[in-house]
């Protein structure tokens, strides 16, 4: 992993973090720690449907010592290079990718000027958040689709370039709560170079040179293929159920941190 | 674990077995074919309302070949010492639990006359098979309790002591459908003796000797806690999600088999 590839800091959410006024929000008090007071931009360009979101964010970070809160949405492609949209990056400190379809961020705004700006923002040190599909997207290759609640079936996933601020990981959400394990493994089964993260609801993986620690309520869990010695990936039927052997999990709760670049676990202090 | 503890067959199935008169039925199949033309029990014991269990079955079991098919179920536990309870288990090939709760199966039937006829059958080599809680109720500790489709809390898992003609292992069913990878690792936690074996609908565990295959359209995953390098159990406070490192996981799909002597899975012949 080059360096260039993980400048700034990167979280990842899995969606459902506290934003109640009243609540201890966790987790946007980590965002607004790495804003310093700074700008944060709210990219709601996941969503089809972006109402609501803005108001509900700038609610919860009303008291969180942040910046401007400035939304960014593009209704289409062709807006992904207006100058008034560009203009909005402009100065932040951070942008935060809120959750609805990766797909819609990535053919929006995936190698345009948007996503050259908040590359440029991370590679000088600037914080990039993401929840739900917002975390997602931040691999070099995402999930998009594949049954949670079932076992998975070798035809089944289907993955999709993403934004690769972060590489050779492949990253899930929602993860307890819709049962994601079988298609985190599968896709882990495609191949082990990747490592899988699946982050819980109200949870997240706080990415900052080459490796992670967790916050939040639930916990995040490392798939790791390094040692499987079996797997029927190419050999089955797209129908057959997905067999692999000796797959490395940890299931890491807060304060245990991830060193990405030895794959290793290190719990939390006492 | 001694030779006295698995002398006959067990089959685990994870609930939602293919029952379809007209379907493949290759788990009922499977049961049909240990049983060589024998009578097969059907004890309803699990449910707190057996209507329906035994034509279901009857009629699944139709063309399968299997001798007489015959109810036996108790309306409290001061009917599982009955003679004409007792003599329903006589020369039956087989016994077969059907799904509901497997804490009445323990708490009407544990320690009794009906209990000790199982014992004696599979004993002399007869068939047990379980479905969804008649899986669950295999173990000597078995899972009752637990929030399936979120991660793992402490002090969140209640386990009890089960029918025991399998060891050092813990059984969980409606694997994937309930998303229920968390709680399994959350009891495999509590002592890394025992073995999580969680297992899909449709899908079964056949257990001989001393090792299992997998037969059916899901998978049976297996929690080893052998390598686990850090647990947070013992030191945390019970709202505190779980944190465990290093825990190997197996996904076996149909034809794999898993030898719980040697803890290593066995990939299905191509």
């Amino acid at each position: 992993m080059s360096d260039r590839s993980r400048r700034g800091c990167l979280i990842l959410i899995g969606g459902g973090e506290d934003r109640d006024p009243k609540g201890d929000r966790v987790i946007l008090r980590e965002v607004a720690r790495h804003l310093r007071g700074g700008k944060l931009v709210l990219a709601t360009v996941a969503s089809h449907q972006p109402e609501g979101y803005f108001d509900d964010y700038d609610e919860a970070f009303a008291d969180l010592d942040v910046g401007p809160l400035v939304e960014l949405y593009v209704n289409d492609r062709a807006e992904a290079g207006d100058r008034d949209k560009l203009r909005v990056l402009d100065e932040a400190a951070g942008v935060f990718f809120s959750g609805g379809d990766q797909l819609r961020i990535t053919s929006q705004i995936g190698d345009s000027g948007i996503e050259a700006k908040v590359r440029a923002l991370f590679d000088r040190g600037g914080l990039v958040a993401g929840t739900s599909a917002g975390a997602s997207v931040m691999s070099d290759t995402m999930l998009v689709r594949g049954s949670s609640s079932v076992t998975h079936r070798i035809g089944d996933l289907h993955m999709s370039p993403g934004l690769g601020l972060i590489r050779n990981v492949i990253i899930d959400q929602h993860f307890a709560e819709r049962g994601r394990f079988g298609r985190l493994i599968g896709a882990v089964a495609h191949n082990p170079r990747i490592l899988g993260i699946g982050i819980d609801e109200d949870t997240a993986a706080v990415v900052e040179d080459d490796s992670f620690k967790v916050i939040g309520s639930g916990a995040v869990y490392v798939v790791d293929g390094t040692r499987v010695s079996h797997c029927n990936l190419a050999e089955a039927e797209p129908d057959r159920v997905l067999s692999m052997h000796d797959v490395t999990v940890h299931v890491l709760g807060t304060g245990d941190r991830y060193d990405l670049k030895a794959r290793r676990p290190i719990p939390a202090p006492r």
